[in-house]
């Protein structure tokens, strides 16, 4: 058995032990939600208090130009770049992932009805996120389309029917963390004469990603997860090269060629530019910025595979640890065992997780709830963002979880009670 | 002819004088740019630091419940509604402009498909700001409508013919300032079975703004100019709750019924609830909620009527200045001169309106350059914010203007050097 000084030695044998020290954390919580809200840099209080009080309070609509407010989304984009395996120049920071995903879906059509004009089938996974779901709903509606949802080990057979058009799937998924091989399901998309759409949300920042080696067709992604970009934070949107002309309907002026010629008629600006749309949210940008520099701060210590690397050894030391010590009290698995096949988080599922998560934040380990759908179990879910978690906090946390779990003291009134969740 | 001192005196007898203590302005200059980019208030930094180090970093993911953040947008929706006569319940903060133009645009071509099959015409203004224009062409693409532009005289008649679908207009011009009458082209709009979207842009903070009281069907806005939001502020955007259930494409998770079921299918949640789409911008919501108070503080004082009674009396101070001190100089102006027909802003035509504005600003009184198209002047735009403007701050900008054109000081080559613009 494992023992809590082990899990500490674990930690001062951690070359990411000291990436820690970069943000505000709060005190006698143990935070395993990066998955959903990243944590606080230490940079972005001060850097916010100098746009706001400096660039706007002072520079006014001279800031624009003067600190270059107008180049942010492509700023912000770049660095996003190098954690997606993008070149620089294809990424913008702009809207939600869900905007951005209504833009891509929508110029994937467009391609495709010329391309593939057979093909009306948008395939994607049964348990995909929501918000993506529903946005393809709204796709297919106005394209004539039907969308498809599959189980995931069915993809690559629906796929060779031949009658898909696009294919849209979240990298990591967002209930069990479980990874898709992008290259394989790029190129088995490609071979049936799809496009394929990726959703980075829970794995940019967290799993190494290289659309380009994967050849992927488009990508979004959300700035507030594993990016650390702060509630709400603008999202991204990449788009392979060899589809940057294809038209998306959100042509607002700062996609533009010349948004600052006023003329009537627009003319979208080159490359990924014309994804962007309305004026650029200067506030989010600016904590996004401060949250993706956390993330490139682990660059020199290896990077993205450095970082899954001890994700995966959290997630592996946490799994072991609930198998050794709650056994027997009514809790499944519901991520891959195998880290190489998971995200930065593992979920797991029982019966009553709804009251057994209230305990838990009531005991300060904060993970959260997901509702199961379609037959699909309620799940507890606990991200492990090895920018700042220790092995001894998923020690702590499997301790409150054991004691919570083996006294039952979640079954309260208290605990059952349902409130508004995210 | 007028003195500095009468204006000192207009100042000391101004009853919203004390409204300029809300804002932190930078000492030295001559801020007429707010109708690109209100001014800070002085809430707005201290309320960011709440939210940043507070809220987000010591409340992290359960904020969203303890902090109600997923009820700020219609939060900050409810108080815009107080400045442009809406409901409370009928306005949400979310995305920009431009994103909202296209929900609502979209909205309208599905009502219309039914209601009025032979309409295909989007009618607007030719100088209406171009990413309205934009947006209209996606829209119009979609639909299979035409997008017309004619001059501000000509729409009644252009109504009057019969196939219109949409009437699309800014209230008050970006260029001109000239405001249009809601109410009368709403009616004839109505009369001729078309719908009528407003764009509150240059409006919202600016103007009164009546919407129930016009029966305009839609209507978007923006929340950095006279909401003072901040650069990029999220906008809003208000349905007339006789379309509230006009589905609109943009689908996403936060505009569901239940987004915390998560459920596969689509389920729009009642009213203007879906019209959001992606998760919240916190950041940008806070800063716009300082911004939206800093104009309700004049609800006591008279609220938009007196707000706008005041910009008037700025504007035309600043117009029988020109017309006094600038005689010879190569100015017209542009704007009505009837204060009653203007939102808060002047503007003149200048040959050399570039070069000249540039002298401004290096001179301390900062408005902007407005290009002028399809043989339209450019344009010296002056925004008289009466939140923050005084009138001796009309004389001594007519003043440092006067001097740039008496002495041709505006036509050396740094000042004609062209820079990236906002």
């Amino acid at each position: 058995m494992l023992t809590r000084d082990a899990c500490t030695a674990l930690d001062a044998q951690d070359p990411l032990a000291d990436l820690r020290a970069q943000f505000d954390l709060p005190t006698g919580r143990i935070y395993l939600d990066g998955n959903s809200l990243g944590a606080l840099p230490r940079s972005t209080a001060p850097r916010l208090q100098q746009v706001v009080t400096q660039d706007w309070g002072q520079g006014l609509i001279e800031s624009w130009n003067t600190a270059n407010w107008m180049t942010w989304p492509q700023g912000v984009g770049d660095k996003i770049a190098r954690l997606i395996g993008a070149a620089p120049g294809e990424v913008v920071a702009a809207d939600s992932t869900s905007v951005n995903l209504y833009k891509v879906l929508s110029a994937a059509t467009r391609i495709q009805r010329l391309a593939q004009p057979a093909h009306h089938v948008l395939l994607s996974q049964r348990d995909n996120f929501p918000t993506d779901l529903y946005i393809a709903q709204s796709v297919c509606a106005a394209a004539g389309w039907r969308l498809e949802l599959a189980e995931a080990a069915a993809i690559p057979a629906r796929l060779a029917a031949g009658d898909v058009a696009v294919l849209m799937l979240t990298h990591v998924n967002y209930r069990t963390g479980a990874l898709h091989d992008m290259a394989a399901l790029t190129a088995q998309a490609h071979a049936a004469g799809a496009l394929a759409v990726w959703d980075l949300a829970h794995s940019a920042g967290s799993v190494p990603v290289r659309l380009h080696a994967a050849d992927a067709d488009f990508a979004v992604g959300c700035g507030y997860k594993f990016l650390n970009g702060g509630p709400g934070a603008p999202a991204f949107v990449w788009v392979h090269p060899r589809h940057a002309d294809a038209a998306q309907p959100l042509s607002g002026w700062i996609g533009h060629a010349q948004p600052f010629n006023f003329t009537t008629h627009y003319e979208a600006a080159a490359g990924i530019h014309h994804y962007l749309c309305g004026s650029p949210p200067i506030l989010g940008l600016a904590a996004l910025d401060c949250g993706v520099d956390s993330v490139l701060a682990a660059e020199p210590l290896g990077g993205m595979a450095a970082l899954h690397a001890k994700a995966g050894q959290l997630g592996d030391l946490f799994m072991r640890l609930v198998d050794e010590r709650c056994a027997g009290l009514g809790l499944d698995a519901a991520s891959p065992r195998d880290a190489a096949q998971r995200g930065s988080q593992v979920s797991l599922a029982h019966a009553q997780a709804w009251p057994v998560m209230q305990a838990l934040i009531a005991h300060g380990v904060i993970g959260d709830f997901r509702a199961g759908v379609d037959g699909d179990p309620d799940l507890l879910r606990f991200g492990f963002t090895p920018l700042y978690l220790r092995f001894v906090d998923v020690w702590d946390a499997v301790e409150t979880l054991a004691d919570i779990l083996g006294s039952r003291s979640w079954d309260v009134p208290t605990f059952h009670a349902r409130k508004a969740v995210t």
